[in-house]
C-alpha cells in the first residue's frame, strides 16, 4: 500500500499537495486506493483518488484506519559520528525499528560542533517523515536538541543501557532476557571509536549498564539500529 | 587498532602489499603497532612497522593474537532486492553482526537475473573482506551460489525462521526467548515487498517458522541486519 501525506478538506475528502510529486512517481491513477496520512496528526485514511489536478490530488475517504504506533518507549541517545551524514541513515532506520525519541549527543570522539548539529535537525525531521511513510508508522519520533554526554542521565523504572565494545559479560540478549518490566528504555550508542574508559566509567557511576552487542565491533549506524530493534521488540512483547 | 591484510615471509616478519594504499591512508608510521591478518587464513598478528617501502610495508611480528570468530552459526538466505546494489550493504552489515553464510535467493518479488547475481559474488566477497577488518573478525563468511526460494529447506536441530510482515503472533523475541538450544539458524529475509501469501504458505509447509520483526515494515537491508544480529546473539549467549 502506497502512503502519502495530505490534509482533510471535508469529512469525506482529502487532498495531497506537497507529496504530489511522490504520488506521480508512484504512478497512482484515478480509482486507485492508497493510504493518506493527515500531515499534522499522521492519522491514516484509506482513500480513493478521484481527481488528479495540476497542483493537487483529490481523494475520497473510504475509511479511517487504526494508527500503527510504537508499543514501547525507546529513547536513543546517539553520539554524532564525525562523518555527520551517517546520522541521516541512523534516524531513518531508527524510525523503522520503533524509536520514540532520538537525542544527538556530543562525546569525546563524536562530531563536536553544536551549531552544525542544531542546523541539521530540520533535515533529520524531513528524513523521519519520509521513513514513516515507508514503514507504515503513524507516529512521529521526536528529534530533541543535542546534549553533552555528561548531561545524559538514567531514569527510574527505565532500562538504562549503553553499548560498550569492551564489555565482555553483559551481552544485550542476556540483559533483555532477565530484565524486569520497564516503562521504557534509554539507550546510548557511541560514535566511531566508541567511548573512552573515563566516559564509560562515568556512565556506570550514573547508573547506566554497559552491554555488549556481540564479539565484533559494529559501526555506529549498525549498532544503533541493532540495539534499538532488540530493545524495542523485547519491551513491546514483554507482557504478551 | 588498525587492521591490514598481509602475509608472513618468515616466522618473525610479515608484509603488507595489496593493502598498502589503505595503510598509507591511515598514515601508519614506522614504529606503529597494528594488526596484520594473514590474507588466506585471516589469523591475526600484532605487528610493528619496521620499513615502509614503495611497494610493500614490512612488519616485525610482536605476537600471534587469538582469532575472534563467530560463536554461533547463522546462515542468512537473503532474497536479492530489485535494486541489487542494496545487497552490498547487506553483506557488509551481516558480516559485522556475525553471519557465517549468506545465500542470495531468487523469489517472486526479488531481482530475477541469475547470471547477474553470480557475477556479483566476487564483488560481495571483496566487501566482506573489507568489513572483516573494520569489525575485528578473523573468519570469512561464505557467500554461496544463488538458489531459488522453492529450493531452500530447513535443517534438523536448527532454528528455521523467515521474517514475515503479516505475521502477528510470533514476534522474533518471543521465539528466541523460548527456543530450545540449536546447532545454528537458517533465516530467510524477503526482498522489498516481502513474500507472497503462497510463498509464505509454502515455507510454513516445509517447516520454517514465520516471525514478526515488530509492527512496522522494515526495509530489506534493515530487516537482514536486525534479524541476523538478534539470532546470532541469542544463540551465542544461550548456554552462558
Amino acid at each position: 500500500m502506497e502512503r502519502f501525506l495530505g490534509r482533510l478538506i471535508s469529512p469525506t475528502l482529502a487532498v495531497v499537495e506537497e507529496d504530489l510529486r511522490h504520488l506521480k512517481v508512484k504512478r497512482v491513477k484515478v480509482g486507485d486506493i492508497v493510504e493518506v496520512l493527515e500531515e499534522a496528526s499522521l492519522k491514516p485514511y484509506l482513500c480513493k483518488l478521484v481527481s488528479l489536478e495540476k497542483r493537487r490530488a483529490v481523494f475520497e475517504i473510504v475509511k479511517e484506519l487504526t494508527p500503527n504506533i510504537p508499543r514501547a518507549f525507546v529513547r536513543l541517545y546517539q553520539c554524532v559520528p564525525v562523518k555527520v551524514s551517517t546520522f541521516d541513515e541512523i534516524v531513518q532506520r531508527a524510525t523503522e525499528v520503533g524509536v520514540s525519541q532520538i537525542v544527538p549527543v556530543i562525546s569525546k570522539r563524536s562530531f563536536q560542533k553544536l551549531p552544525v548539529i542544531e542546523e541539521k535537525i530540520a533535515r533529520w525531521n524531513r528524513i523521519v517523515r519520509e521513513s514513516l511513510k515507508q514503514c507504515g508508522r503513524h507516529h512521529l519520533p521526536q528529534i530533541l536538541p543535542p546534549v553533552r554526554l555528561e548531561d545524559v542521565n538514567p531514569e527510574g523504572e527505565y532500562l538504562n543501557l549503553f553499548a560498550f565494545e569492551r564489555e565482555e559479560n553483559n551481552n544485550l540478549f542476556k540483559v533483555l532476557k532477565f530484565k524486569t518490566p520497564s516503562k521504557g528504555a534509554n539507550i546510548i550508542v557511541g560514535p566511531e571509536g566508541g567511548f573512552s574508559k573515563e566516559e564509560a566509567q562515568s556512565l556506570v557511576n550514573r547508573g547506566f549498564l554497559p552491554v555488549s552487542l556481540g564479539n565484533f565491533t559494529l559501526r555506529a549506524e549498525t549498532a544503533s539500529v541493532a540495539v534499538t530493534f532488540a530493545v524495542y521488540n523485547a519491551l513491546a512483547t514483554s507482557d504478551k
